[in-house]
């Protein structure tokens, strides 16, 4: 979303969240974003990389904030499937600024599809259709067709095999003492060393073995963090993971 | 293009061309519309929606120009498959600034699909693949393969069937005397009637009928004409023929 934002000229202010704060946004540090040509806040909740959820509380908070400063809500809700119980959609306010961005990525596995959803107020969706026939023309017909067929897919066992993976890497996370906060809803962790080290190097000497994983600066600043993905099969994450302690001891 | 150019902030000045010249643009009209900030040329031939192709004469001009402007010729040939023994690809140049845009919706017949591919220096492209990432990611992984394994087949066959159909829809257009150039390289034929009418109601009343043409308005200042495709079998372009031979009588 930055980079997007971005291309287009448009001013972004991002709030820096902390692990020791539980990745938990302040409302006070939105508000203190917000100035008079502020236009939309963006919300990514179950959080892409932190797999945060936020508290009923502070979600009531920014939508009030939203409300008093007459804001777009854009919240990209696409791990909702992934989430615990305290999850909530900003579809449930009502609020008729809201932006709600879906895909079928995660939810159905259908990543290499490429294919989502917006669900908003007529006017948002009459600009934003006016903008895809301009990028897109559609989305291949096909691709719609495969994602008409797979609502009607039973997806808890893709939330069961995720939830089972994570506990295993969390498991593993812990005997090898990364710092990180148990997520509330994702498919990876998001850690640190106790001692911090440059990701981004690491990531690129764990590519020559085989092994993938994310550099916190993918995130933002976040340059000594890195994002494990539960996404492969138990044993896979095993070796993947033995990698990763050989690898971080060097 | 234009509309996407539009949309980006960027001005853009269109050389009009009249069926009375064979749709063939002056290049002092393409020089005349240059100015220093110029950065582009933007071509389309075979032309939608005129099957114009460019006397290899004029072609050569409006490359030199372009060098001597030094600009940037973006070349949309996505109906390159279709044309005559006249048209020839700006990639045959081998000027460092051509952009050739091509796709497999025509070629291919594999419009849904909304796969295509451009050509270009190696700095346009890593452009291109900057905003990819930014708009789509990526095309639909299935999608790719679609189209990789389309790339053995013969599509001759789509040519000479498109060509039979063409044929036949020019018969019917000179039979009812109506105005138009013989496409040099298309799927369509733009035509007018002898006294000017408006295709825009026209088009709307046809669609009442189950008859779909393109009115002129949607290529730009040319109010007066329509697009009929010849992209359907010849019984279904007789049928629809005959409507349209009914409703411009009205």
């Amino acid at each position: 979303y930055r980079q997007c934002a971005i291309h287009s000229g448009i001013k972004v202010r991002t709030v820096k969240k902390k692990l020791e704060h539980k990745w938990e946004p302040k409302s006070e540090e939105s508000t203190s974003c917000i100035n008079e040509n502020t236009k939309m806040i963006v919300l990514n909740y179950p959080n892409n990389p932190t797999g945060k959820v936020l508290p009923k509380k502070l979600l009531d908070e920014i939508v009030e904030i939203a409300k008093k400063h007459d804001l777009f809500i854009l919240s990209d809700e696409i791990y909702s499937n992934y989430s615990n119980d305290e999850w909530k959609s900003i579809l449930s306010y009502n609020y008729q600024k809201s932006i709600i961005t879906q895909s079928f990525s995660k939810s159905h596995s259908m990543t290499g599809y490429r294919i989502g959803y917006v669900v908003s107020s007529q006017d948002v969706i009459n600009k934003l259709t006016r903008l895809q026939a301009l990028c897109l023309t559609n989305v291949s017909e096909p691709i719609q067709y495969t994602a008409m067929k797979s609502l009607n897919d039973d997806v808890d066992d893709n939330v069961k095999t995720i939830d089972e993976r994570l506990t295993r890497l969390q498991e593993i996370c812990k005997e090898m003492d990364l710092e990180f906060v148990n997520p509330d809803g994702a498919m990876y962790i998001f850690a640190r060393t106790k001692n911090p080290i440059n990701t981004s190097e690491l990531c690129e000497r764990l590519l020559e073995e085989g092994l993938a994983i994310a550099p916190g600066i993918g995130f933002g600043d976040y340059n000594e963090f890195f994002r494990i993905s539960a996404c492969q099969d138990i044993k896979t994450l095993n070796e993947g993971m033995d990698i990763l302690k050989t690898k971080i001891k060097d």
